[in-house]
């Protein structure tokens, strides 16, 4: 049995959407990062870098999403072709997510919202890098179906709940950036109508 | 034949240093970042999110850096388990480096090092944040030879030249706080030793 650790932020939501387009049964630990909870040494022996998601299969356990997303692909043999160019397609669309999108999106998110001190260099920064990546988004979408090509795969599901996380915190700072990104906003739409999506996107569930 | 797109900084080495330790034959291209050549309408064809490394190996052509290491090893069975648990140790590495280090360090080098103006907050932000990645690196480091086990992997490839551009860049910033890391100290020892690292850290050659 699959026991997946996650909260309900853009990269804890990545592995309940894969584990919902497979079907496969789990169990999900919920990590409260509210309450510190990924400080846990129980929680840090499975994620020695104090973040979610974290995953548990049998005796083996995984952290760093794009990792778990990969194996879980090749576990199952769909979302992440096994061999030929389209393979790595796959594989350059999830680290620019993993090494791009995440980690900019993230600290936009630090800067423009969370701080209670404002660093306006770092806000503009961010917020101008968030602006750069999905244009970079909309660019390969005015072309391909989904992120990484004609099929979908492990690229979009990384990408999705982070996008999704910059309409909705960064929205306000965005204004009208996210406006003039049309195949962006085809690609949500698209995305989002898929059922395994809205149940991931809902979990984990916390009361 | 493999062509290479790269330059000097801790990215573009990554694939230099692999391509050494696999003894593969290529040829690199420099794309000069202080001449902005990462615009140019040709490397955007490869590389559409304006940032080296990039790879064609025949008609294939890849960005990411993480994606460019997993091809190569997948292409010759080198570095990264074929399967098994000790496969997604290294991928979690792998990942952990690209959305983590490398990230974090590049934004501690520009807001401490490349901007004119400077955002205090952001400096003391992304400081603590690359000690804190520089001693997780150190506990696991403190637990097994390698980055991600037993064996020299892509993970210990991509965190190299990332430590070793904080050892330069950052080390008057972050003083004594690279001192009291050990086993990380014996690690940068024992890979800048192999003679492929020491080749790949000298390349792009520029004039
Ligand atoms: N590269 C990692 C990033 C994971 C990450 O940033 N997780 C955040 C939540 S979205 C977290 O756990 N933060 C808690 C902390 O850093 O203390 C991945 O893709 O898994
Ligand atoms: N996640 C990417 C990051 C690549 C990256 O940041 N490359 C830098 C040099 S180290 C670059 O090309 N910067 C030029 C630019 O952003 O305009 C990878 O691992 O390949």
């Amino acid at each position: 049995m699959l026991t997946l650790h996650t909260w309900t932020t853009p990269n804890g939501r990545k592995i309940p959407i894969m584990l919902e387009e497979l079907g496969l049964p789990y169990t999900i630990k919920t990590v409260n990062l509210g309450k510190k909870e990924q400080f846990a040494p129980e929680f840090l022996k499975l994620s020695p870098n104090n973040k979610i998601p974290a995953m548990e299969d049998g005796g083996l356990t995984i952290f760093e999403s794009g990792a778990i997303l990969t194996y879980l692909a090749e576990k199952t043999g769909k979302l992440l072709p096994p061999n030929g160019p389209q393979r790595y397609k796959v594989l350059e669309w999830l680290h620019w997510q993993i090494g791009g999108l995440g980690p900019m999106l993230g600290q936009a998110g630090f800067f423009a919202v969370r701080s209670e001190q404002k660093a306006p260099l770092a806000i503009e920064h961010f917020l101008n890098e968030t602006d750069r990546l999905l244009g970079v988004m909309d660019k390969q979408l005015s072309q391909h179906t989904y992120i990484a090509g004609a099929d979908y795969s492990i690229a979009d599901i990384a990408c999705y709940p982070w996008v999704m996380a910059a309409l909705d915190k960064l929205k306000p700072a965005l204004a009208d950036k996210l406006d003039n990104k049309p195949h962006l906003q085809r690609w949500i739409k698209t995305v989002g109508e898929r059922p395994a999506v809205q149940r991931g996107m809902a979990l984990p569930k916390v009361d």
